[in-house]
């Protein structure tokens, strides 16, 4: 592409790029993500990344989700243009996979599970952790009607199972059920004459992390609620367990609703499931509340532990309509990884690496470039065996070619010799050099692939 | 996600999107472009989705790519806003390739390899075969200020890889070099008093498979060119060997130019490689000029035998000056696959088919919902040992759960027995049913993973 101009360029603030070595530790982190979804059942989908913007607007539960709108640079009037619909970029997966599940429900077996990797956008005033650009990995499962609950215990398994396989600090997901807070507080009176007093009294716990339980205490009560509602509210909240002993916690507090027995029931459910299945993983916590329209059971957040303060970086849970044809509703559960997040946070504080920045375990050196072909066949015979590996660009002095291994972290340097049986292969870490056959060696197999590691702990 | 309107959905023309049977045919592909890319040493990059529209502008050879702008849709004014430069989709890989180059090249190894699968966005009218977003998948090696002329070479023989790693019909890579036609040109005394004859001539000569030979004679006659320079240049663009046997038959027009012997030197060097490495997967093609503004030597375009008339499917070539950001300038040499109208033609045509819709291999039965986590435990123990499961939705009758693999075309039901030592699988392709313990059972190395095979011929 010819670029006579002096280029100015320059990063786009909330669009990160990575450089090779980093995109190594994603691809990691993506192959761990989509080997383990696909080992629990779930096959892959991709939606394309626009939609209507009428259908994006007003759903996902904040009303100021900033969307960006697409237009045709070649028509005058800006957006849509040949009188086609106004389209915009996704800003999640849940609003396009619902759109694809009503468009395709005829071609679809239910209960239908999936997962979805796909990039999204927001245009919101970029920060630390936020972006204008970055990647969600989902899963969820739709069913026609009506919902079996075992899968609300699935879906903190499977991310369970990513996080073990991830080389990062200790994940923890924590699950209550919408019911328990909606039980509790009618259980407590409010939203007896006005029910809109529960969703109020959500709104302000929601707070707790950021304002402390005194404030909270405050604003319930300049809210209409009784200093002693105010108070059971806060001690609802404080209840964090991992066994189902949270459920004596809230009868300690005597209150008593039936959708509050409902509530205990499913999350009780839930905790057993992940107890029995990956001790450690998940913790009922009752102050959890994931955004207030649309999740009617089941709610997941997740902490990295020690990094509390960056808030959740997996979220979800069950929605009673994830979608409606005008015939059938098809209510889900599902969960979903922040990945750009997450990574954000890893890198920007050393706390992953690569072992190079070259998928090449071997570069093979070329002697002159007269007999570059040998050093391609060479490389020929390597690959045939799966052996990443690459040839020196140049007939360089050996001592420059070890250096251009050096730097991209590439292990091996393959010198091929004069006759067939003459080459040498050095592991340019030890300095060993031994002889070698491009039909026959191996390769340790943890140098095959770079290798991606926890760091700085 | 609550939608309660009667929602009306339909596909957007130009945004393909896949069934999971369909998806499970492109992550094939995709991995294994991405395997044999990472084989070769290309290191993946993924560039941001959008640049600025200035940089997006008057680049990629067509004046007319037509390109998305994005704007919030809380910016009233629509695009930029805040100040912010205007920004729109990559319309191709190279363009924003070649900004990280420059932004980044302090950080980078030089010569530098990479590999890049990303989607891309045009708004051009929809037609078969065209889309408005689409998958590409690029190599390009690029330089700083010279670049050695063997990856030349080495570019088409990554993609003949990937091509007989690919369950497709038989694809041959047409190869030329700029400096043949030019230099021809030359000798022939075109451009010898106005150098714009000799882009006039390649104009009008890539009208061929369109137009005919008959026509494209009358064109260069109507332009100025003499009828003999018209048969000279037609005779050239008729040459096609399989070896270096063009060289003798472009001598055998009678033709000479010191640049026509450039391309020809450099042409027999790329054709000779590819002969010992892949026979059969490249021709020296001397019609092909791919683009008329910024490949400076070797041109690539790939034919999928039998569906000539759909046009290349990977294309590319070398350009002295990919990028440069005044100090030093970057020449590199490319590659590309379009995937998706790949699979377009490969779907379209019934030319290609996955065993299966979803990953599982394995649906474990539940006898009973209270004996679930029975079932869940063998689910565990054979995902532990690589083996992709999920558990029946439903304890229904044994009849129905096998109906619910067959449906998803997964091979295996497991059967929990009463005691640990009693469970069965049956392969219900077969019927045959054979105790087995989650433990240890082996699942078929094929029956693992959805295989994804040509169909139809």
């Amino acid at each position: 592409m010819s670029d006579t101009r002096p280029t100015k360029v320059k990063p786009l603030s909330g669009f990160p790029e990575y450089l090779p070595e980093q995109r190594i530790i994603e691809q990691h982190f993506l192959d761990v993500i989509r080997a383990t979804f696909e080992l629990h059942g779930f096959p892959s989908i991709e939606t394309r990344s626009v939609e209507p913007v009428e259908r994006l607007l007003g759903k996902g539960g904040d009303a100021d989700k900033e969307i960006y709108g697409i237009h045709r640079l070649a028509d005058e009037g800006g957006a849509g243009g040949r009188g086609e619909a106004e389209l915009g970029l996704h800003f999640d997966l849940t609003v396009p996979f619902a759109r694809y599940v009503v468009e395709n429900a005829g071609r679809l077996n239910f209960p239908f599970r999936r997962h979805q990797i796909q990039k999204v956008w927001r245009g919101e005033r970029p920060q630390e952790g936020r972006y204008r650009e970055f990647t969600q990995c989902d899963i969820d499962v739709v069913d026609v009607g009506e919902l079996a609950p075992h899968f609300e215990a699935e879906m903190p398994l499977v991310m369970a199972e990513v996080f073990a396989g991830l080389p990062i600090p200790e994940m923890v997901i924590q699950v209550n059920n919408r019911k328990i807070p909606e039980g509790f507080y009618r259980g407590l009176g409010i939203g007896a004459d006005d029910v809109t007093e529960i969703q109020d009294t959500l709104r302000i716990v929601d707070k707790l992390d950021k304002v402390g339980s005194e404030k909270v205490a405050a604003l319930l009560v300049d809210a209409g609620r009784t200093p002693e509602q105010a108070r059971a509210v806060l001690d609802l909240a404080a209840i964090r367990t991992q066994d189902t002993t949270f459920v004596e916690r809230v009868r300690d507090l005597g209150v008593e609703h039936p959708v509050l027995d409902e509530g205990l029931a499913a999350l009780s459910a839930v905790i057993e499931t992940g107890a029995a299945a990956a001790p450690g993983a998940m913790v009922a916590d009752l102050r959890i509340a994931r955004g207030l329209d649309y999740y009617t059971g089941t709610v997941y957040e997740t902490q990295l532990v020690g990094y509390e303060s960056w808030g959740s970086f997996c979220s979800g849970g069950r929605y009673d309509e994830l979608a409606s044809d005008g015939k059938n509703t098809y209510p889900g559960v599902g969960i979903s990884i922040g990945l750009s997040r997450l990574l954000g946070l890893l890198l920007g504080k050393g706390l992953v690496g690569a072992s190079r920045r070259s998928p090449s375990a071997v570069l093979v050196a070329v002697t002159d470039e007269g007999s570059r072909p040998a050093s391609v066949a060479v490389a020929t015979r390597l690959r045939s065996r799966g052996i990443p590996c690459e040839v020196a660009p140049a007939a360089a002095k050996f001592g420059k070619q070890i250096r251009f291994a050096e730097r991209r972290g590439i292990p091996y340097v393959w010198f091929p010799g004069a006759g067939e049986a003459d080459d040498q292969v050095k592991d340019i870490r030890s300095g060993e050099q031994i002889d070698a056959d491009a039909s026959s060696w191996q390769c340790p197999q943890e140098d095959l692939r770079p290798q991606v590691v926890r760091l700085g702990e």
